[in-house]
This record gives C-alpha cells, sequence and structure tokens, in this order.
C-alpha cells in the first residue's frame, strides 16, 4: 500500500500551460512544509516541465514525468477526441488512475473533452445513472457545494437523489467536522412547489436522509444559497450552469460598479488609500481564484477539472482541492452514502 | 376618449399600506410637476386613504377614491380568492379596466392571487398561450427586460416566442429610443446547446426576427445578462426565477461582505467619510427600489406587481413604470409584434 496521495497532474491544459501548472505545484509545496504525504505525477512535454521545474526548485522527490506528445485543444469535440487523444496529457494524465498509481487527476483543459474521456476510461460507479459536475460556491459561514453544474442538461429524481448522496459526500470529505445539510435548489420553499420531478426528489431524500448522511433542509430559492443554512445544493445541469454564471456574472457587475464608482472623482479616488486594507480584505474573501476547480462525481476515480484561463495560485487552489478530497476518502464516502438509497427503500 | 393616463392603485397591498402607496402617488406627483395627464382610481379603506391624501395634499383633481371592504391576505391562495376577495381592493382594481376608466392596474399585494384575478378579469390575448411575469434587471448600458420570472414552470418553444415578441414590445414602450435586442438564455452560446425546446425556440426566433420588432441575438449564458449586449432576456418561469433571485442573493452578499470590511478597522471606518459620495452613487445605481414592478404580459389589459416590502420610493418607481407602459402604448405594440409570428410562417 502507498500511503502519498499521488495526484496526476495534466501540465499541458488550460491557458498560459504548463507554466502556471508546475508553479501551482511549486506554491503548493511552498504552503504545506510537511508535504510527506504527496507526490505528482505530471503528464506533457518532458523538456518544457522539466525547464519548469528546474526554475522552481521542486525537488525530485516530489514528482515524476509522464512524457506525452499531444494536446488535447479547445476546438476538440468529445467525439472526435477519443480518436484523437490517446497520447495526450489529458488521457494520460486519466488513465494513470488505471494502469499506474495516481489517486486523483486534474487538469485545466477542455471540460467537455475531459468529461468524455474520464466517463469512458474511469467508467461510472454502477448504482449512479449519470455522474455530475460539482463545484465550489461561498457563502456566509464557509463554502457549499453546489451541483450539477452543467454535465446533465436534464435530470430525474433518482438523478437529484443520486447527486445530494455524492454532494453530501464530497462535503463531508472537505469539511470533516461539519455536517452536509442538503437542499433542492427551486422556485419557492413550500412542499407543494415547483416541477414534479423536484417533488419526488422531496419525498425520497426526505425518507433516505433519515441514514444520517445528511440533514435534508428541503427546497430553497436561488436567494438562499448564499445563506449556508443549506451547504449541499442540489438542481439539474440545466438550472445549476444558469445560477452559476448568472451569480458570476452579478458579481463581476458590482464589483465593477464599485470600481468605478471609487475611481470617478479625485477625493474618491484618494479616498481608497485609507480603504487600501479593507477593499484588499475584500477582494480576497471574494476572490474566484479560491473556488477554483469543479469535480467529476459519480465516475469510479476522482477527476477535478480547473478553469482554463485561472493562473498558478488558481491552479494552485485546484491542487489543494485534490489533496483534500483524497485526505477525505471521497470514494469510499460515495460508496458509503450510495448504499444507504436501496436500504432506506428497501 | 380620455386623454389622461389612468392608474388604478390597489391602496391596501403590501406591508405598511395604504401608507406607502399613498405617498407614493405623492412622490411620483412632486417628481412630475407636469401632469396634466394623469389621474389616479385608488382602492381601499376610504376613511384611511382620506387621512393620508390630505397629510400629503394630494389635489383632488388628481384621483378618485373607490370604497372597498376587505383586502386580499398574503395567505390567502388563488383557488380560495376567487371566491373570497370580490369586495377587495385587489379584485376591483383590476375590474376597473373593465367596469371603469383605467388603463393599469398597480398592486403590491398577493402575487399568485394578483396573477388570477387578473387572467380571470382581463382574460389572455387570443393568439398567446401563456402570460408571463417580466421585470427590470439592471445593465451596464442600462435595463434589461427579463421574462418569464416565474409565472409558468413549464414553457415550450411557442411560449418562449410569445415571450419575446412581448419582451420586446415592453422594452421599446419603456426605451423608445432604443432597439430591443432579444436573447434566450442558455448554457451556452452555441447553436447546438441546450434542450430541444431551445434549439425550436431559437430557429423560429431567427426567421420572426425578419420582421423588424427586435434584433434576434441567439443564446446568451447567464454571465452575460448585466454586459447590455442583449436586452430582452427571455427564458421559462423556472429558470427566470432562479436566475433572478440567485443574482438577487449574489448582490446581496457582495454587498454585505463589503459592508463588513469597510466597517472592521477604525481606519476602515474613518475612510469612509472620504468616500461617502462614491459609495452612495454606487449605492444608488444598484437601489433595488429602481428596478420594482413586475409586469404581467399576455392579457388584455396591462398589470404591474409592485414588491410588497418595498417603501414609498419603491411603489413610487412602480407607477412610475405604470406611467411609462401607458405612454409607450404597449399594448398596442404587444398586438403588433404578435401578429408578425403567423405572418411569417405562412
Amino acid at each position: 500500500m502507498n500511503s502519498k496521495i499521488i495526484i496526476a497532474i495534466d501540465a499541458m491544459g488550460g491557458e498560459n500551460a504548463p507554466y502556471k501548472n508546475i508553479e501551482g505545484i511549486s506554491l503548493f509545496l511552498k504552503k504545506n512544509i510537511k508535504h510527506e504525504d504527496i507526490f505528482f505525477n505530471i503528464f506533457g512535454n518532458e523538456d518544457l516541465i522539466k525547464k519548469e521545474i528546474s526554475r522552481h526548485k521542486i525537488s525530485n522527490e516530489m514528482y515524476k514525468i509522464f512524457s506525452t506528445n499531444t494536446v488535447v485543444s479547445d476546438a476538440e469535440t468529445p467525439l472526435t477526441a477519443i480518436k484523437n487523444s490517446k497520447d495526450s496529457s489529458m488521457w494520460n494524465s486519466i488513465n494513470s488512475q488505471i494502469i499506474s498509481n495516481s489517486n486523483i487527476t486534474l487538469s485545466a483543459g477542455n471540460t467537455g473533452v475531459l468529461f468524455v474521456i474520464s466517463r469512458m476510461l474511469l467508467k461510472t460507479i454502477e448504482s449512479v445513472s449519470k455522474p455530475a459536475l460539482a463545484g465550489l460556491w461561498p457563502n456566509e459561514k464557509n463554502m457549499n457545494v453546489v451541483l450539477d453544474l452543467g454535465a446533465n442538461v436534464e435530470c430525474d429524481e433518482k438523478n437529484l437523489v443520486d447527486f445530494s448522496e455524492m454532494g453530501a459526500a464530497l462535503y463531508k470529505s472537505l469539511f470533516p467536522e461539519d455536517t452536509p445539510k442538503v437542499a433542492l435548489l427551486n422556485i419557492g420553499s413550500e412542499e407543494m412547489k415547483g416541477t414534479d420531478t423536484l417533488k419526488k426528489a422531496f419525498s425520497k431524500l426526505k425518507e433516505i436522509s433519515t441514514s444520517g448522511d445528511f440533514v435534508f433542509n428541503g427546497f430553497i430559492e436561488g436567494n438562499k444559497i448564499t445563506t449556508g443554512e443549506s451547504n449541499v445544493i442540489v438542481t439539474d445541469g440545466f438550472t445549476g450552469n444558469i445560477a452559476l454564471k448568472t451569480a458570476e456574472g452579478t458579481a463581476k457587475f458590482i464589483t465593477d460598479s464599485l470600481k468605478k464608482s471609487l475611481t470617478s472623482t479625485l477625493l474618491s479616488k484618494f479616498s481608497i488609500l485609507f480603504s487600501f486594507f479593507a477593499l484588499k480584505k475584500f477582494k480576497e474573501k471574494l476572490d474566484p481564484r479560491k473556488f477554483n476547480g469543479a469535480i467529476f462525481l459519480g465516475l469510479k476515480g476522482p477527476v477535478v477539472k480547473s478553469h482554463g484561463s485561472t493562473d498558478a495560485v488558481g491552479f494552485y487552489y485546484s491542487i489543494d482541492l485534490c489533496y483534500r478530497i483524497i485526505k477525505g476518502d471521497l470514494m469510499n464516502k460515495i460508496k458509503n452514502n450510495l448504499s444507504h438509497i436501496n436500504e432506506v427503500s428497501k
């Protein structure tokens, strides 16, 4: 048994790869002095990677490079990628969970292709009908897990129940001290509101939550996502994607307006000097790089997708997410939670 | 022909009624010195209304009071309300579009009941399959019209096309100088993304937009709602409600975080003195009271719903919205736009 957490890094995925990817590894190692329990399998162009590794003075006890010859482009479609990408850094970083010793895969490359190849190579867990894409979302108390963020445009009640169990497992892996509190996103909090699918999922979750995997808080509306009363927010992939992007757009709109107001006059510009630390703290709290990393849930191995456009700091946060997922024993927690779905129904 | 714009006011609907409602009328009259073209039919408790009107010194040439005996409570359901509310301020303010001379109705009361009674009394326009709830949403350039915000949980392509034509008509009524630019909310901007319903609505709108009622911008994602490239955002009532409430929640979360940061230390508190006008401008720009008022579209008469919890300033903005809707000739614009749906298909 290998006691180290082994993260497979697709070093060639995303803007500015492999520079930000290797710098992200370096940042992680600097921030985690006691990193005896971590190891990186790095996939990509060996020459480029070696150059960056030596520039960042990463100890050669911390990694192994796997040379690959191609990169999955952003223009590649999932269909053609299965044929074209067998020698890519992405494909091999996923496959290393099967043919090598990687525990988890991290890529900032093409999302659609990553999802399809992951699903094909790692396979879906038997009792899960559809894998989902989960993300982190800030709330007033800490963070939410929100899923599905876009893997499945249409979902039935079985999918929503699976997502709840898997989301609760992810939450518990990341925040072991805390209780997962699941809520279904809806247009009202009363039991009779929303679609038939949501009503059926509500009844089923009410029943299942007695198994103790999570607390079920019922329906919540969009304006309650950030209050922290619930921390696992479950919805179909269409609604989840619209909600996430609308929140991102709103956040940008408001902070842009604030910037404009604060730089509109000489006096207001001058005042920023006095508010500097307060505004810095505000900016840091909402820094989207802290929430970088979406997790494919429902496959037999864990895969994390970093934003393609993030920088080394954002990539560092995704590495940290991978580390906590394995440390928190996500895969066994998912298995355990899913086993309760059928038990309770018996 | 009556040349005045006659607004029916449900004076008893919403928190703090009739005080905020009458004060809202007073604010409107103060801000619009040349108000020869406006008149209010006010529905509710005559004694209370008279007292408030004299307190605000509203000229008796500006209004007529219609005494009603009951108020629709927030607990009332649409089903029971049809039986119980015939003598209410809400019912009579709507019915005055039929039996009296009101051009438009404004209420801050129970949304579900208002929608059902409006639909029953005013009737749906023949060619419209489902009426929708439209709202205003700030964007970087000005404002969006967004619909449906929750009247219809499930929508087909015909509904989405109707919403586009009606939303474009509303936009043109409110902003006569500007061109309505319609977009369908989706999880990607490419033509092949999303549900079948969205793809069918996309083709139909591409065809119809040649009639010149609006420019069709195709699909947009949630993070583009506020950019101002499109100004009529169309979606089903489930997605629209989730998007709206998520945006509200995000805005509150961010401004709360900002407040906390700016008051966390003595220095930062002190700095607010210097940023006072800049922060005030920022706050004013995003003041939700400016966007108060959702419009029921698709009925034979226009009805505006004010937030129940807004104050006199918010109610004033809803009155202003009613005024601009009639001034902009919304009902004829809707009729004209809808006539193109079938024409183009021939």
